[in-house]
């Protein structure tokens, strides 16, 4: 790995002065910016060598992200979602679509350990919420998965209950540490190290004011694939990392989440949801084969009950000619989500000497300034 | 065609003892029992004799559902659809599904004649909003169709914007009239002449009072798939009508326009829609191979702004617990909607000789009383 | 429950005399006519007495099949599926859509189950063909759900990975056990005890001679909606049952294995899962809000390589034109699985005294002779 | 507008030194370098001044695609397609879903010439295949729409008939004509002057040598949002075309037609196309809400028959995991596809003194330069 880098910490697209888009980011910008969303991770890492199942090496965990400040189960928010490629799996997307409401956290963790954490939600919701499967309908958590097996010992299911818990007991609202990180911990993107990134946007007033903000636990790609704000930053550190293209035919997957505080009913969710792909896009992803590359999505602006007095409620609506600033900026952000999950991202060892380099920031910086040179972009 | 019918005029199901399901009917057990949907028809029926195409005879016409009072330009509907079997078209359906909104009047047309009538309604719709297409997105009007080629000159395009017109002019609410009528003019189900039926729900108060109703154009299937209410009508009547079975391999087709009180979103009429197409398959219909099973949904609870001084409006929407009454509801009025469009019809000779018997209405009273017999069915 | 039944076995629909649609039955009236493909059962069922989670009783299972003869993991099957209602969840049907693939074998068990499964599937994938998730992407296997916590500790979670193994042990062409077995141990259906149903159809060699199997898992519905080939058998009963309708609003659920000779493509099979959901509402289900209604189908008549020396294959397709017998005989075959599933099922007692009444055969035998008295069904 | 160009001539992409992706393009660039393609236009362009409804100025006209050499009616190829903004519509797109296949031209034009298009279509196959209505079915035409009013009299409906015949017999094989020509003399994209603009990909053998070929008819977005390969052209571009930006809120809308010899299956059709979604994003497309993004694909790999001795066909198919390169394939012609139409669209001026002014490929290459200064992109 060429180490002429002199950014001696991992910092954010921003601060290398990548500026993704025309609308400005919230106060985090991240995920977070949506008020009342919160944010935890449960970083499993632990042992170096060669892989034993069950033994380790770990580098996985779990992020949890909490669509609303208080009770999900009793005040659920209005979800959707779309699959850019389904060769992976959301689990609890179905009911998602079906009856446009999100009622659980939303959890990102490995492709091996969906049916711990989907366990660990149960148990979460069954103890805060105890008519659950009773006089309620079962629920059903959304749990997405990346596979991270070439850093961890996917295998050995090194997730636990107790993980989720802790995720739970960590989130809050404010900043969002990203890169390897909670279910990011041993995520790759573009043969890079990855895991979790975020950011947001916030409309300026005459577009409605509104916020939006994505989280992506990120991990597909090949080298050549990547481009930052459009510059083919993959293809040309690509002659610089070839002893560390060694992964083969086994990328795949991106999770990302959307939230605004826009009042969107679910089918102008599943609407944004798809502007989200195109950000996915934008950085260079063309949604491989073997990719699950799926997008989960909720407003903050309505809470449904789960009983009413009558059998009527009221939900705020978006005039649907006033989406389309919301999609732009679902694009911005979810461009800029993934690459700072790349620019957080340390180097990371796994198991069997499997390594992921970091983002080299000072090359970033380097080639985004040569490919910007005379112009000042107007934005 | 076994001519023992005493029944001398044509009648309801209901009046020959058939009552689909546990709810009860509307006022008028038609769709117009949704306060707001007015209905009307034109006729286009004319000649005898072998087909020449653009001459005739023509056995077609227009039907044209209204699905408010007022302005459904500047006062839209919420609407979805399902597509049971998508060899059909009901052109501005992408729309309806991207927008969750009907913004035209609905038509049901042949096959032939999408187009025309298609213009008419734009026609229609820039006379009285002059601002479409200019300060407004262009409209794209909701025009659904089956084929009546066995009866009609299809080819020879007989429907006229004025056709559209005059459906809309006298489109009504009260009483809806069925058969061999507007666009059912030409239509058969199961070998039997029918065309437009409808039927409603009436929700009792403790599951809401919400109405649902249902109106049909009815072309589909082979006489031996024909069920009323359960009763293998079809099965049971072959033998007598064997020399009425010459068509071959161009069956096909229902549209069906559900309307309902229920302040549903959009999601939710797409999930209504899809207890339609089970009422279309109770009826005998397996969605054939070259069919277009198509449904169209909408709401009167909610009047959706073309603008708004703000950019947020207020919707009423159904709790999701409470679906249920409305899902049998929509399958019952289903059935009886399409029951009707086959009581209601008329004997009719079409070109070549081609004719399409009407169902046999003492016949089929018998089988279902014989199909009935020793128990009172407690409803 | 009323007692007068002198039908000391519990038998299948046939022999009651209840024959639906035209076709006939496969050999066995079951899903493994079709060639190759195997089913088993692991029956999970232990203690009485009220629910003490983690104890039981449990009243549960596992049901597995087998799409084709060999090696699914390098002959794979093509599939597709259906969701009539998405409150539920058939993990991998997102990678089955989106690949037209069946890879692993489908499995079937309690909503609590699921992850339990899917880990034993991979394991057994795992062992038999170690390249996965190193050469090979990862395999996501096809588990459906219902919910059987009425009857069973669910929270218990006592089906574990050896149960899967032995139902996989257990798979056998020929006969199928059904009704309170496996995966349907503690599913009821319209307030009868049910479970496991199966049915097949052989079309006539005009029409292909394909066979077209079912399977279900079946738990929804109210006994007031249950039609027994048209006849009104819930409606009939309900008023004898008074006292076992004591379930509330936890109603729900019903998975459907459709598999077939006929070589269908992936799309070919999506629009065949339709016509199952046809057959699901033909038995009285209106696929309600809280049910997960899913369709899994595949076609053993093709086997798709996963390695080639080329990158292309061969496929047999069958003409569309020529799938509407297919579709008749989907429908046949589902309505009749469901009713198997009853009709098979004894009396089962579950935690705290829930009973789950047997569908009283002798009395539906009588039925179904009264509602079908003078006329001799020309079948 | 700024006259600095020195480029006198309209000129492809390539020619400027925009050379989108890692993939090279087949003989012609083209869509006609998949075999068998033939693309053809009529223009229908005539008057100046005021919109005089029925009078004109007509800027638009019709392009005619014809998917093989031969008997399209008997000979069908596999077809799919996506609908990323579903704001507008492709006639027949619902039946190509369905079936899968595609048995018509394809056609593009302006919004209210569909039906035109439509019936056209239909009176040419009719011709040509006498029993279609009869003992074929009715065919449903592939006709896609984009509204072309700022510059055209669309309300005039200029196009007829025989400017839909004249396009297909000017379809040839080899270089296509494009920007303001066919149905895209009156479209617009990002406020510069487009139409039709086409490109295609030859994969190198160890990637199965196949062809990808996609057309567009581009007509969307804001200046601001174009990118041309990475670079935000649009952004740099827009202060000096600040008299151009007149259009207010009636931005929308592309179809995109890809063709490739690749042995699709309709599912893997489906999923090419959601890639050419991700080619449009990366010119700077959201989608915008009022906006038609649909595609349509087809493979001529197989030629499905309607009829044959048998039921069964075969069918090549592509095996799974070969895909990602075409993904590739897709994106990169779908990106240089769009700019090729806004390269060599001529500044035109429609009806009541709008002018679309042409893209200025003198200042496009300085920018590109410009943004590519010390580095030989290494592709």
């Amino acid at each position: 790995m060429p180490s002429r880098s002199t950014l001696t910490r991992r910092t954010r697209a921003r601060k290398l002065g990548i500026e993704i888009g025309r609308f400005s980011p919230g106060r985090y910008n991240a995920i977070t910016d949506v008020t009342g969303v919160r944010v935890g991770h449960s970083t499993v890492s632990f042992g170096e060598g060669p892989l034993v199942a069950g033994v380790g090496p770990a580098r996985t965990g779990v992020t949890v992200i909490l669509p609303n400040g208080g009770n999900i189960f009793e005040s659920r928010v209005i979800g959707s979602g779309f699959i850019l490629n389904g060769a992976g799996e959301v689990s609890g997307l179905t009911q998602v679509h079906e009856w446009g409401l999100i009622e659980t956290p939303i959890v990102l963790t490995n492709t091996m350990s969906v049916g711990t954490c989907s366990e660990a939600i149960v148990k979460y919701m069954v103890d805060r919420y105890p008519g659950i499967g009773d006089e309620f309908d079962v629920v059903i958590p959304v749990v997405g998965e990346c596979d991270d097996s070439w850093l961890n010992d996917a295998a050995g299911r090194h997730v636990r209950h107790e993980h989720v818990f802790e995720a739970i007991e960590a989130a809050r609202t404010g900043p969002v540490q990203e890169g390897a990180v909670g279910g990011g911990t041993g995520m790759i993107t573009c043969d890079f190290k990855a895991g979790i990134g975020t950011s947001s946007r916030k409309l300026p007033l005459e577009e409605g004011g509104f916020v939006v903000g994505v989280l992506v636990m990120s991990n597909f790609g090949h080298m050549r694939d990547l481009r930052v704000d459009g510059v083919p930053v993959g293809r040309l550190l690509e002659p610089e990392y070839a002893d560390y293209l060694r992964r083969i035919d086994n990328y795949g997957s991106i999770i990302a989440v959307i939230a605004t505080t826009a009042p969107l009913l679910p089918h102008q969710l599943h609407r944004l949801c798809k502007r989200v792909a195109l950000g996915i896009g934008r950085t260079g992803s063309h949604a491989a084969h073997g990719s699950g590359e799926i997008i989960v999505g909720f407003s903050t602006a309505n809470a449904v009950p789960r009983r009413a007095k009558g059998m009527v409620y009221r939900v705020k609506a978006l005039l649907d000619v006033r989406m389309n600033a919301l999609y732009e900026a679902a694009i911005e952000a979810t461009e800029e989500a993934i690459i700072n999950s790349l620019c957080m991202a340390e180097t990371t060892t796994g198991h069997s000497d499997h390594v992921a380099p970091a983002l080299p920031l000072e090359r970033v910086r380097e080639l985004v300034r040569a490919y910007r040179p005379t112009f000042q972009t107007p934005r």
